[in-house]
């Protein structure tokens, strides 16, 4: 039994992530390859206990700096353990909506804690575990901040200050000039034009297998 | 102003602590001393519903390892910002129902997740802020479970085997006789002849402040 392959989708808010991984699914189903789907923080019930409490707080209280870095690799390490590398072993696909980029982008530019103490609560968690293949939806925060609206109330992380998005591209950016398996897509295109490239990306990956 | 000291109880499952508690909030009230209770895991709204995925789960699942390890200290990290360190800065005392050390005994000696790991994330947490002392109820496994036991029901982490408490008492042990600021008491005592011994170490502590 072959390994399935992980692939993620990441990117800001709004830049259309969820819009992506329908595009994927399509892809891989009509390819026949069996998937699940992740998102991050997320995707056990342990995983979504936590994403609750980081985007809403608790009775009034909100999440520290550190907390929330502690909880976004808390909700990783367990989803990685009991979804996502069993899957794989199990010769399926996992389709990730965000993965580690999006802590190394957000808690890393964004909250600026430092890629030291990243790299090391990284290791704690999910070791060298990492993606087979990434699309980066890049995006002008503004843009995706105002997509994200169209669709409702902005929660905590949404309503952090255009700087904030601004370090966090930074770091996309830079990890996906310098990773070969970082694909970056001009996700200002029309959503015809994103499935697009995502479909070309995609089919270039499994040519290549 | 001058600042409040943490006072730390510690030891494994049943050996007093909450009962030292009370000993310890008697002499501080006669002294006129002004204090704050914690218990840890937990002690705000967010670190309580922390404790409670910890203990309980979510939905049947139950934490891995590296999951419980990122819990306890974003439960650590969210007490000490918005409780512990706001109350000794305002001058009050904080008397903690557990804290650092159980972590390093618990995980670090109990799941055998070894020193560098601990410290690192110690570090991301909570830096190097630490209680000013401790007082460790030494007790053999057995003796503290039955104990626990005879107040009911026993949780995820009390239902370890013994040898996951053997391994958490030796780092207690090699951390009292390693430090001149905790405290080792015998917990296998009487109650009365517990709280007698912790009256005299407070009383010391409190003479050569
Ligand atoms: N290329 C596009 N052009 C215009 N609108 C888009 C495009 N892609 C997605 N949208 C719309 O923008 C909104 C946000 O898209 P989506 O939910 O896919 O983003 P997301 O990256 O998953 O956001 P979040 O980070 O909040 O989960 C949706 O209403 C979606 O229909
Ligand atoms: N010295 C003692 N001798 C006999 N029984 C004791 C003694 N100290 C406490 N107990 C009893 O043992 C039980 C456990 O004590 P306690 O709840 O204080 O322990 P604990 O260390 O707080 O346990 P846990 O780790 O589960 O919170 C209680 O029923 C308590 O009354
Ligand atoms: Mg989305
Ligand atoms: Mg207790």
């Amino acid at each position: 039994m072959t390994h399935g392959k992980f692939v993620v989708i990441e990117g800001l808010e709004g830049a259309g992530k969820s819009t992506a991984v329908a595009a994927i699914q399509a892809l891989l189903t009509q390819q026949g390859i069996e998937f699940i789907n992740t998102r991050e923080p997320g995707g056990t019930p342990i995983a979504e206990s936590l994403r609750t409490i980081v985007k809403q707080g608790v009775d009034g209280e909100q999440v520290c700096d550190s907390t929330e870095l502690l909880l976004m690799y808390a909700a990783r390490a367990q989803l990685v353990e009991t979804r996502i590398k069993p899957a794989l072993e199990a010769g399926k696909w996992v389709v990730g909506d965000r993965h580690d980029l999006s802590s190394q982008a957000y808690q890393g530019g964004g909250r600026e804690l430092g890629v030291d103490k990243l790299n090391a609560i990284k290791q704690i968690a999910i070791g060298d575990f990492e993606p087979d293949l990434t699309l980066y939806l890049d995006i002008e925060p503004s843009l995706g901040l105002s997509r994200a609206r169209s669709r409702g109330e902005l929660d905590r992380i949404e309503q952090q200050a255009l700087s904030f998005f601004e370090r966090s591209r930074a770091v996309y950016l830079e990890q996906a000039e310098s990773k070969d398996n970082i694909l970056k897509i001009d996700a200002s295109q029309s959503i015809e034009k994103v499935a697009a490239d995502i479909h070309t990306a995609l089919n270039n990956y499994l040519v290549a297998l």
